[in-house]
């Protein structure tokens, strides 16, 4: 099934912070450069994934420029010009355009996956199936390729996508024609997308022909396309990455990749994931891969839990974290810092991060 | 007021494990080698405390054999030989047996004081000042004395002391002849005692000329004396204290000092503490002597609460402890291991302690 074609790219999108695995995640070792789960960081799982699909040299990272040096050394596998790094960020529409010009200069008839790094997918075949396909569509057709996630719950924290009809099948797998995208809803609007059968969670994955995603972006963002097209001459002039990063970037519109093309886009199609997914968006999402205890604690590390159920303990090889007493409990240990809440409260880290880091004290541990 | 004489001696009892405050407390490093409270290990505080009372070379510590070097290292003031190692631990009675023995071969008319190790008194000039009266009464007199401690609350962990008439008073200050001591009671018998104003709880503090006390346990628990006598005698014949304890300490009556003689003995007198006293028997003590933020944590090291109350939380000069959305917990952080329980657990840090003993990856921590 393997078909490795020299004009396919996958650009991994690794400029995320993860603030919500604060003590493990840090400005500088942000979630998708920790192994939250499994034993390697979450880029370095992504792009091994793909590595059936495309070849070394057609993946690139894009991420910022305080990481960049640390993504070059954990992807000793990707040529260093492969690392990109925003000299700040401007939303996913910039990172986007920015991989589109990088792809096109390459390669004018390339086709390009947009993938995240920091999502846990464990069915790597299955994955790499889907993405075969996607490409394929993308190849056959004009359309935007999107990867949708069969919703499992009413989550607000996602933005969904309806699906149309179904326009065609790659080995009895349906891809659909998008009917429209949607920005996160509330809860009320969220059970009902669940409940019709025909939405699933936008997962950030998009696959598309470099012509036809930089048409889109001229048609729906023509200030941002414009910025972009003039970085894209000075770095076809041969002008050094990073100067012109440094000297443009900053001027991009701010603008998500959503708002800005795919809610407007009429030429989107797709293709439901039929391999696991999890986002692992904070803590608590460790239960879902990490086998617990029979008292339902999550332990790593050296961890003990005394009478008390529920809770994720997080040790290292040389700290014990001991817990008495207390259950549905989050507690991480780092060298430096130590993190104590409810699980109910993971996704509140965030302020706990922002009071930790406007205490002068503190800040260096942020 | 400072009167310093030969014949007074101060003997320490610190042979205790203190396994509630675990795990700063380890069996290498018991509840008295550390500072709880305070900048210096409460023993050092404690023969500090009494240095005004009595000289260096007449105030002994009796600890057990794993802590005797350590003890000697935080006492450079006191001789060498004035440390005294307990081959096993043959509960109280036996070690007030040895301190008479060792006081008596020094000096035939002393009187002497036996002090817990690890209790905190902050007003050293007021706790030397009724010292000072004990040893008065009990060099004028052939009594036990014994400290009591004004009880706050009808507490089920002490001891108590029933006092019966005044029969003195030093300085305005009244001694009590005492009717009798009582064991922990429950808490209906401890509430009454409380409400009566007759009870004064026992901590563990005597006084009494070398002699006196010699007699009362020649005659209350004879076979105890016996086995104290043989000691002595080896002693005194040149043997080597660490062999003569080797080979005849095992072999002593086990048995608190309190059922072999207190509760027995008709020839006992009490001196109400006039001072602040704090046996500080777990973490929750804590916020007894340290200031808590507005909302009632007591934070020490680098410690943070976000949203968070009456929350006990020691991180370390180079870790951060960081609590968000917990209440009424105890979080203790060393550098091998953490200690998560809810203050209402404090008193069961024991099991936990047992718990973490017995699991082969972490009982080199206990």
């Amino acid at each position: 099934m393997s078909v490795m074609t020299d004009n396919r790219y996958v650009v991994i999108m690794a400029g995320g912070k993860g603030e919500r695995f604060w003590p493990q995640s840090r400005q500088k070792k942000p979630k998708q450069l920790l192994p939250i789960v499994g034993d390697e960081p979450l880029l370095v799982q992504t792009v091994n994934r793909v590595r059936s699909v495309v070849c070394e040299a057609n993946i690139l990272v894009i991420t910022n420029a305080e990481n960049a040096d640390e993504v070059a050394q954990l992807c000793p596998m990707l040529p260093a010009g492969n690392v990109v790094a925003e000299p700040v960020g401007r939303d996913t529409a910039a990172a986007v355009g920015l991989a589109t010009v990088l792809v096109k200069m390459r390669n004018a008839q390339a086709s390009f996956a947009v993938l995240p790094s920091d999502h846990v997918i464990h069915d790597k075949d299955r994955f790499c199936k889907v993405l075969q396909h996607a490409f394929e569509v993308a190849e056959s057709t004009d359309a935007l390729i999107t990867i949708g996630i069969e919703p499992i719950f009413p989550s607000t924290g996602y933005g969904y996508i309806q699906r149309g009809a179904e326009c065609m099948r790659l080995e009895g797998l349906p891809v659909y024609k998008v009917q429209r995208f949607v920005e996160k809803p509330n809860l009320e609007t969220a059970t009902k997308y669940v409940a019709s059968g025909e939405y699933f969670w936008n997962a950030g994955m998009f696959i598309w022909r470099a012509e036809v995603v930089a048409k889109a972006l001229e048609k729906y963002v023509p200030g941002l396309w414009k910025g972009l097209d003039a970085i894209s001459e000075k770095l076809s002039g041969g002008a050094p990455m990073n100067e012109v990063l440094e000297e443009h970037y900053a001027g991009l519109e701010k603008i998500s990749i959503d708002y800005a093309l795919m809610e407007k886009a009429d030429n989107v199609m797709t293709l439901p994931a039929v391999f696991d997914w999890d986002d692992v968006g904070a803590w608590p999402a460790l239960v879902r891969h990490i086998p617990a205890d029979g008292q339902g604690n999550v332990l790593r590390g050296k961890a003990i839990v005394y009478d008390g159920k529920d809770n994720i303990v997080i040790g290292t090889s040389d700290h014990l974290v001991s817990v008495m007493g207390l259950s549905n409990c989050i507690i991480v240990h780092t060298d430096d810092a130590t993190m104590v809440c409810p699980r109910d409260r993971a996704q509140d880290i965030k302020s706990l991060v922002r009071e930790v880091s406007s205490d002068p004290r503190f800040s260096d541990l942020v």
